[in-house]
């Protein structure tokens, strides 16, 4: 099988790199950015173009991992002249599978539910990935490539993809900017952010372990112990921003309490 | 050393039993609610009270773990009338130690660092423990307390204290809340949780592995991906709460990532 990335960005140098592992043959590598065509090129030691007319036409996947308004963009002219046997496939959570009708014939997508960075490998084994094609044979093919990177292979539909990315930027971008914030007010006060490592650790530990989210809620806002939140909101003065955020995600917790408390 | 615990919620329950544990002796615990009082006081095997004055005057430490509200206006009835040398500490991360002068002679603040609920049972051995004291013994005295239940004790004033707690609450506690809006979420799109562990565990390890939270940062807001952002805040279009969570901490993803390129 023979497989050309269209996009060099996070995702695709994950997924690239970890096919190329397993075996897959990575015939060509297109970014619109020499430097990132080139850099994953040269890590899949495979050829590189920055050019969308030069992409090979007789690869039998083509996997597209570009920025959502680029992939709309780019779509008719990624999909014009290729092979008719060709699978055309995105990789984004957001983005519903009938954006390729009437522009390829085999058609689907293949969603990674992960959070990607260049430089950072991951292991695929335990990535849920989910798929979806229009043609049944199609669907057996992403299974079967799916199967081959990880244990974790589901069918979605384009309506609960965009809930599972949705709460995946909730779960993960969100969490992860909570961490960055907690990082700077400690940075601002000459306290390393290392001793919130076993915080972190255990509230992700909790929630690994099968608890509850919402039962493992703790904390002033929880409480509604206005008292510390009053004296929290003074010291963010500095950060409107992040005061905002204070009130507001505070609100949304005590929010969520009444509501279980009613249930 | 004997030792009385004054509050029954999940920070007592957690550090009293801990303590029991190393095999110090705890003589009482008091709370305001009997429910609370009797089911600690049973898990610790000694006596419980619920009324301030029957609270044992000839203590060595008195350990307060009540909501910063309850303790601010129970504390010169907690000092009161009490050994002349016991010293009294409170574990709040937001309240100064400075609460304590006028009412005890020996007094301070002992601090650990972590999410506790009465149910899940943590290890200490590696919660930073923080500790403050107006006098050199009495500061001695809470660091042996404090390296018998942990290795990462350190003396920290108030001021870095307030810092410490108010970032815990980014790092855990609205991490956690990230995890509770993305759990109903899926649910109400009939999609389990446990999809979301293999995601939530990366996102931790990238930041426990040493890499700064903003360099980690990944999704549509730090790409300022419009068009899903768009997206997404209209699929949450019947939790006003969350559209408003939604686009305020995606600004503040961006907002940091400009602030981080400037640099």
């Amino acid at each position: 099988m023979k497989v050309v990335f269209i996009g060099a960005g996070n995702l695709a140098t994950q997924l690239s790199l970890c096919m190329r592992k397993t075996g897959y043959e990575i015939v060509q590598v297109y970014s619109r950015t020499e430097e990132s065509a080139s850099l994953l090129a040269g890590r899949l030691d495979c050829p590189y173009v920055t050019s969308l007319e030069c992409i090979v036409p007789d690869a039998n996947l083509y996997i597209v991992a570009l920025k959502d308004s680029a992939l709309v963009e780019l779509l008719p002219q990624i999909a014009a002249s290729k092979s008719e046997n060709a699978l055309f496939v995105h990789t984004a959570g957001s983005l519903p599978m009938s954006i390729w009708k009437g522009y390829a014939k085999h058609y689907g997508v293949f969603y990674p539910m992960q959070t990607f960075s260049k430089a950072r490998e991951v292991e695929f084994e335990n990535i849920p990935i989910f798929v979806e094609a229009d043609q049944e044979s199609d669907i057996e093919t992403l299974k079967t490539l799916g199967r081959s990177l990880s244990n974790v292979v589901m069918e979605a539909d384009s309506e609960q993809r965009r809930y599972l990315h949705l709460s995946a930027v909730f779960v993960c971008n969100f969490a992860n900017h909570m961490f960055t914030v907690g990082e700077h007010l400690l940075r601002e006060h000459q306290l390393p952010f290392n001793i919130m490592y076993p915080l972190i650790k255990e509230t992700t530990e909790k929630v690994l372990g099968g608890m509850n989210p919402s039962e493992a809620q703790t904390g002033p806002a929880v409480r509604y112990d206005r008292n510390v939140m009053d004296k929290h909101v003074r010291l963010l003065s500095a950060h409107p921003l992040w005061q905002h955020l204070y009130e507001e995600i505070s609100k949304s917790i005590y929010h969520d309490k009444l509501r279980s408390e009613k249930n």
